[in-house]
């Protein structure tokens, strides 16, 4: 592990994310926000990643999302295997900054098994 | 801390949750899973609160959105104080089980800074 940049870098990875976002970020033990990806004009809830510091700055400057994966220890663009890219349309943090809420347009199926969403096929309580 | 149920609690915690569930979660070091609620009608994504096993047991049968509150160390059943409760429409597990979605008919806001999402402040990029 790398030690932290003075730019705002999560624990064990430099990241050149404004300071003024950094600093407030309220991050778990291991450097990371959940983030949320939501379908910008259908509202739908795609899938939830993880995003470290430098993840949430790719995805602010790049216009494409990108997570921290935590099974493969490396930053993720979501599409860059699959095609199935997020285009950013906008990125916000909650009330007390330790999640993200980034709203996308999906290309394709956000999830790996080729659903729409992630949520789409283990439901454990139907329309009430 | 007193050990976990034979019927399927988190570290730590007793849960009444269906074995077929809680065999196949797949929790963080603490024991949770990050619950997104959205609003069923709109599709707004209103918060991001934490479950155990408990919790969701309690969000899938008591018909309100049940959390586990991590800085005060105890269940949390949204709107029992401010009665903004979530009303449970549906619940589902993503593709890993490992994160929640529910779905709820939310009683006016659902931030406790009186916004109606936790979303609705602290905007990194606008509509792109």
């Amino acid at each position: 592990m790398t030690s932290s940049s003075p730019t705002g870098g999560g624990p064990g990875r430099p990241s050149a994310l404004a300071p003024e976002i950094a600093d407030r970020l309220k991050r778990s033990a291991d450097g990371l926000l959940p983030a949320i990806a939501q379908q910008y004009d259908t509202g739908e809830v795609l899938m939830l990643g993880w995003m470290d510091d430098e993840a949430l700055h790719r995805t602010l400057t790049t216009g494409r999302c990108t997570y921290w994966s935590r099974s493969r220890g490396e930053y993720w663009v979501k599409g860059d295997t699959s095609g199935h890219f997020q285009w950013v349309k906008s990125v916000a943090l909650d009330c007390d900054a330790d999640t993200v809420l980034v709203k996308v347009d999906q290309v394709g199926a956000a999830c790996h098994t080729g659903t729409r969403t992630c949520f789409d096929t283990d439901v454990l309580l139907a329309d009430q």
